[in-house]
């Protein structure tokens, strides 16, 4: 069966962070939630994404702080910054805003923050209990934990069916595939040196494409009917428009839409999930510090 | 190219005892490894692998201290043992036997061993450590890493090969199939929902079956060369022989051995580089709190 169907994973977001909004709203007699941002050096990449998550709290009610600091800050003087953010009342979540310059090991720095600040889900405990049977980790990944969500509100069934996860960093393609796990799908993993990628696709009820390659997996390594939850998000030389680039995923959309059942589209997919649930984090931490009881939850 | 050949664990095993033991003289100077091991409540299964254990502590020099405790014990007074452990410097590995009695929280006995004892590896950091990219845990769980360490000894390949693990335990899929990863195989999990085991299974050119089902896995399952390695530890009923019962694995081994390239016995197999692992394990963890330089190591 083959019903194609866009994910509009932008108005999916944007209804999220509207059931988010009247959360907050809902437990002003507790407090007000808090995100700290931590930002080192200037890459506009980075920048652009530090500004699109103050303004999403900005739009649901969230206190946001940022801390600009100079690519030249020692990784010490960093850690201190980091510590200060974990005594602070009013701040419920932290991110630092990856990569870091080079000079800074950001094993050490991701894993200074307080565990019940980490609203990117990315200290080792962690991923260690959203990887293990039986233990939840107090926050999941945004990204991954936006690609179920999309699954979800499709009604995209996960139990029992193949899932493949095309990448296996730390932040997207490892605790995908944990949560795929924890939902009861059968997942495999692949990455840069899996020999028969596309056969591997092939067989897949659910692709998470997450290799940062642009527009590599083809429409004929889909299995027709599929779920296909495209992460990617390269920018490609279009001399044609006015910014002389713009930005593809790692599915090739164009033929892969005829034969998908269910498809993201890049923009607009799960770029803006991220934002939502990187949103949905930073108020459940809010929530447990506040002590906001689970009954005065949306 | 399917050369029928029996992986050896026992003998295997036994090797590598033979390597810690002499490892271990040659630290003298620096002290001797302890291992604790903490065993709750008096069933038989639990007693046998525990003196298997403190047995081949005997074998190889390690200094092993058994606290044996009933199984009335409450979870308290069960934490303030490990923590009294966790103190003494003569132990340098902690190891809480399990399953543990019901009324006892599993998750808080073993995140409460320090993690620079925690032998077993069960602790979430460790497993997070153990998934992640880039990063290394303090130790690896050892019969994951027996599993891996068979496959090595036997110069079987694993990068780009496809593997498929049968289970998803914390204490033996799980991170065996992460250890498989981080050695940059395709990995597949499967476990109880997966709705397509055999033909799983019939892509792989490494199978790690420890799913607990005895003899499920067939050999019309098994792809002609592959590499079978039987964690499964299961008794059935033997009426011919005088104990009444015998080992057998999660995989036909009658069926298997004629299709794999490769395959593990049940017993003999993965059972005895379990307990090599874990005096690998204790031995290291020695090293590292003496401080024995890296280049005293055999
Ligand atoms: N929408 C969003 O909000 C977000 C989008 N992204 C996007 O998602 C993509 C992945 O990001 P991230 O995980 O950080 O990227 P990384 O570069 O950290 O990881 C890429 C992964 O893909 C694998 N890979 C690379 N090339 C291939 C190939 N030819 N075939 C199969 N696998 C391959 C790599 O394998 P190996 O491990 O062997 O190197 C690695 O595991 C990027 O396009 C990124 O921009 C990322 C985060 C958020
Ligand atoms: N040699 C050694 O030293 C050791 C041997 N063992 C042996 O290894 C085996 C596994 O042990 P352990 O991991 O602790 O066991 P668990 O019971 O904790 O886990 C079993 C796993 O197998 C899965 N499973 C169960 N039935 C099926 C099925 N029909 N098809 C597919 N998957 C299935 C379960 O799936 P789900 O998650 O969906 O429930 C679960 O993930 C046992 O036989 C045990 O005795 C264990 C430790 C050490």
């Amino acid at each position: 069966p083959t019903t194609k169907m866009l994910i509009e994973g932008k108005k999916i977001a944007d209804q999220i962070l509207q059931e988010i909004k009247s959360e907050v709203a809902g437990m002003e007699n507790y407090g007000v939630p808090g995100l700290a941002t931590v930002l080192v050096g200037a890459r506009p990449d980075s920048e652009t994404y530090i500004r699109m998550k103050i303004q999403a709290c900005a739009n649901v009610g969230i206190k946001s702080f940022h801390v600009a600091l100079p690519d030249t800050i020692s990784e010490d003087a960093l850690l201190e910054e980091v510590k200060k953010l974990n005594h602070d009342p009013q701040v419920h979540g932290i991110l630092v805003q990856l990569p870091l310059p080079k000079h800074i090991n950001e094993e050490s720095i991701l894993a200074a923050i307080q565990i019940e600040k980490d609203v990117d889900g990315f200290h080792p405990v962690n991923i260690g209990k959203l990887s293990m049977r039986g233990r939840d980790p107090l926050y999941t990944p945004c990204t991954p934990r936006g690609c179920i969500e999309l699954l979800d509100r499709m009604h995209i069934p996960i139990e029992g069916k193949n899932a493949v996860v095309v990448g296996r960093s730390n932040i997207v393609g490892l605790p995908v595939a944990m949560l795929l796990l924890k939902r009861n799908a059968t997942v495999q993993i692949c990455h840069s040196k899996t020999e028969n990628l596309p056969q591997c696709v092939k067989q897949a009820d659910i692709v998470i494409a997450a290799c940062g390659q642009a527009r590599m997996i083809k429409g004929d390594w889909i299995k027709p009917g599929a779920a296909v939850i495209d992460v990617g998000t390269n920018s490609i030389p279009a001399p044609d428009t006015q910014r002389g680039y713009r930005l593809v995923g790692d599915v090739d959309f164009e033929e892969a839409k005829s034969v998908a059942g269910y498809i993201t589209p890049v923009p607009g997919g799960c770029g803006p999930m991220t934002i939502a649930m990187l949103m949905r984090n930073c108020v459940d931490g809010a929530k447990r510090a506040l002590g906001v009881p689970a009954s005065a939850s949306v």
